[in-house]
């Protein structure tokens, strides 16, 4: 394995290097469907010292670097796995939108992060023609991406388990409708339904595609920004890449400050995963920060420039209407989401309906055009266990629902962003209130913490409701690291978030009877009933943190062995 | 605030010194009931800086070690908080049981440590006699223990809280019986019913009372233990302060090996919290290590060994019955409890019933003479997800039923223990059995862990399933540390397992609906949401974590206040 960290430094410092080489104990492993050697499917197999247990394969986001030589070059961008299905789609090619100073904050020159200097062709759907992975569905047509979804969630086996139907009878889904067998037609349906979104935009082909559904296996989000204080664009993609290596399914940069259009080129261009986004932010800085001066064209503007950088979803606040701002008026914690903050105050300034909900119409037109999907985003979560569940938080949520509805008629994947802070008896009603507002799009929440009190473990007090409010079924679960409501999360604190929600996401995926779930549990299990300590520290999800434990009072080889 | 580390060092050291002095921003409190100074119940205060915000009193388990100037002297031992009580029930006094060799496993008098030196008189209950809580609540007495533990469930408020019954019916608590204000009558109540136990040996008079039970909050115990590698006598009782200074309700003395009677004599006597043993761990020290060498006389020994030393709690396994052991021929992982396996091994050697089955009645003779409660092992626990509710796990937990019901019969206390691995959908029938099987006597759970995937996060793995047995019903969760399966735990990770205990303590209470539960959560949700950053510190489980997380990446006061 080799390992080359990130130069750190200040100022305006371009990547030069990240992470790289496998997770230990593993190898990267290509597989394609049956007739479709242009499917190329990632995958991670941990090879044991047992010879009679077989590798261990798994689901694997980490895209290109964790090849033993992957030769990586951030220059030049990640693989570009969909060029070829999206060069045959047709897509109208475009000059593109020219970069304004105000997309890097109006940066001093000698500031500037040049932008990454990986070319790509950019492209816009035409009117009428099908652009998005939803329109494909409800025309009945298996896009490569579908294909391409239904093998990695079957980890590459090409039927299904004996034991499938009976692991689906010992679960408890809660009427999700997990099939034995991941097949590109069910992949289709469930796009087809709004039950799933396949997150990538037309001018990402660097994406792996991925599916987000309750039906298949729950994901998890890491976010990732620069701050003006500590950040440079080489540690943003570092930051990327050390996401996705430890299991992160997406990624959001939330960057707000200066050089946020050109280090959103570097993270773009290397991302193998979905890249999501809050344009509102970058629309705030565009002007001054000051929530009054947002408007339509800026905001329109934003979604554009991102939309053509490749951005695969992006979160929208148009459920923070006018009529709810003055429902969070008794909450302890009043509006914690940024988003939300910005858009109650634009609307009570002026006491005036949010541009976002009264354009909504037009906003789909424009991510529809790239496939960009929606995050609705929950402007009112609650802030506090005291919030939880209140009139304001449902009022948008009922509103989200409307939405879904408008973005679905207009071709748009959508998905559903949620709380917050809830107490453990009342999360279920979340779950429940979103499948029956929302139409079963999926849901994407963050956490929800069970409650306020333990800051600096946060990660632990949001896991707690995230494993629930994924078995329940929340497709995609949005990770909460130690360092929440306290500061920005280091290094270890963005793998600690990503390795605990993996497993918060992993306890749901058992627990609904997910199919192949328990397989790496039932492996890691027998290993450590064997006393074969090499083979449980390979398969658990952070090799490197429980070889070290274990170092640490029983170093010696000879304790490794049986 | 003054801290003293323990004396770290090898051989045979004796505890000179531990960790004192308040918790960062809090303060010891003492309040009694109306009419009873002799009962002085200890709080934790935590004044705000916001005038208009009352100080918050919290649950405090640490005993004297927190006080601003806790005049602690190891070798005395804590303050005897029951000593009068005691001295009034006409107890037979007893010269006791003599030290014998084997009791600290032979060891060289160069190597042994020396016993502390804290005398107490020692004593055993008449037959006839009430004796344990139990007898005494069964009679209609309530002794001073209950009425001690009713002002401390109320954190010394001497009526229900104006939204008690709001909280009550806006809570889930599956059947439970939480009051808007816990009487000592209620207290009595409980117990009598057997639903609730006050762990509590006349021989430790040392003791703060507590009480566990599914209508009181929900209780943690951390597990301490000497090893033969690492530790010395003034690191477990530098281990036990540690523990109960961030929040352990009780402590599991598992120590195995040499000194173990001398090290537990230095436990007991500085211990202000219920501690538990596994007897038949020194049981097998003094044979060898010898399972088959085990019988009844040695562990009869031991158990009337520990009892005189104050041991409050036993775990006994006698539900491992030769008839269940087959049961566990075809788990992935085999019996995983060491007191599990080591009675499974006595009892195939010989093809003959556990002799702690047998015996049963004999042994509750013996505890009940002392006041020991009962905390009857799950030595058949599931050690992974696919071993988990077997026929072996659940015909054991019929035998802690039958076994519930001869104790209660002769005047003991008793809870029951709890697994294990389990996936979430497979928790909530492990709380149901158990109160039907077990008559609603309190459960005490270690975790469960619900995935198998993660060593080096099983705190995390198993406060997922630890909140969620806890609002079903479970009245004490046992910890979990980071090194589980790993390795020893050091001073970082029982840390760390205490408060995620904590947090997910608390989770449950919420869900359950506690009257008083939330107070917290909304004080530090202010705290938050007016930016007095020092309050939220103080607020938090670890106020010193919260801080220093805080201060990596905003370090500045002004950044601390509004």
């Amino acid at each position: 394995m080799t390992i080359h960290d990130t130069k750190m430094g200040k100022g305006p410092v371009t990547p030069q290097s990240v992470t790289t080489g496998p997770i230990q104990g593993s190898r990267k492993v290509y597989a394609s469907p049956a007739g479709h050697p242009d499917i190329r499917v990632p995958f991670r197999e941990i090879v044991l010292s047992d010879p009679n247990e077989a590798p261990v394969r798994v689901y694997d986001p980490s895209g290109p670097y964790t090849e033993t030589d992957g030769g990586i070059d951030l220059n030049n961008g990640a693989p570009l796995v969909r060029k070829g299905w999206i060069a045959g789609r047709g897509f109208e090619t475009v000059a593109g939108r020219a970069v304004k100073p105000e997309d890097n904050g109006n940066i001093a020159a000698d500031k500037l992060v040049a932008a990454c200097p990986a070319e790509r062709v950019i492209r816009r759907g035409r009117p009428g023609q099908p652009v998005t992975q939803f329109e494909f569905a409800r025309a009945g047509i298996i896009t490569q991406e579908m294909r391409y979804v239904a093998h990695r969630e079957n980890l590459a086996r090409e039927e299904a388990l004996a034991q499938a139907a009976e692991k689906l009878a010992d679960g408890e889904s809660f009427g999700a409708s997990v099939p034995e067998f991941i097949t590109p037609e069910f992949v289709r349906d469930e796009i087809a339904r709004g039950r799933a979104i396949i997150p990538a935009n037309i001018n990402h082909p660097e994406v792996e595609p991925m599916a987000i559904g309750r039906n298949f296996l729950v994901k998890i989000n890491a976010n990732i920004g620069n701050s003006a204080v500590v950040s440079t664009a080489a540690d943003e993609v570092e930051k990327l890449v050390w996401a996705i290596r430890w299991g992160a399914d997406t990624v959001m940069d939330l960057s707000t400050g200066r050089n946020i259009h050109n280090i959103r080129s570097w993270i773009m261009r290397n991302a193998p995963v979905p890249i999501g986004t809050v344009p509102i932010y970058q629309a705030l800085e565009k002007v001054d920060g000051d929530p009054l001066k947002l408007d339509w064209e800026v905001f329109k503007d934003t979604l554009i420039e991102q939309a053509e950088q490749g951005v695969d979803y992006f979160t929208i606040h148009a459920g923070v209407r006018l009529a709810h701002v003055p429902l969070t008026a008794k909450r302890v914690t009043g509006i914690v989401s940024r988003g939300g903050s910005i858009m109650a105050r634009w609307c009570l300034a002026g006491h005036r309906e949010s541009f976002l909900y009264e354009r909504f119409d037009e906003i789909c037109d424009i991510m529809r055009a790239y496939d960009v999907s929606f995050s609705l985003g929950d402007g009112l979560r609650p802030g506090s266990i005291a919030d939880a569940n209140d009139d304001a938080q449902f009022a948008e949520l009922e509103t989200l629902g409307e939405l879904t509805k408008i973005a679905w008629d207009k071709g748009c994947q959508v998905m559903i962003e949620g709380p917050g802070h809830v107490p453990m008896h009342k999360i279920r009603v979340n779950m429940t209130k979103q499948l029956r507002e929302c139409g079963e799009a999926p849901f994407y929440t963050l956490g929800p913490l069970t409650t306020d009190i333990a800051p600096g473990y946060d990660h632990i007090t949001s896991a707690i409701g995230a494993a629930q409010i994924g078995w329940f079924g929340t497709a995609m679960l949005c990770y909460v690291t130690p360092k929440e409501h306290l500061g920005l999360p280091n290094r270890d604190d963005v793998k600690t978030g990503v390795i605990t929600y993996k497993l918060a996401a992993h306890a749901a995926d058992l627990a609904k009877g997910h199919p192949a779930a328990q397989l790496r549990d039932d492996a890691i299990s027998r290993a450590r009933f064997d006393f074969r300590w090499e083979d449980q520290f390979n398969l658990s999800l952070d090799p490197d943190t429980a070889r070290s434990y274990h170092d640490e009072t029983l170093p010696k080889d000879a304790h490794k062995v049986a």
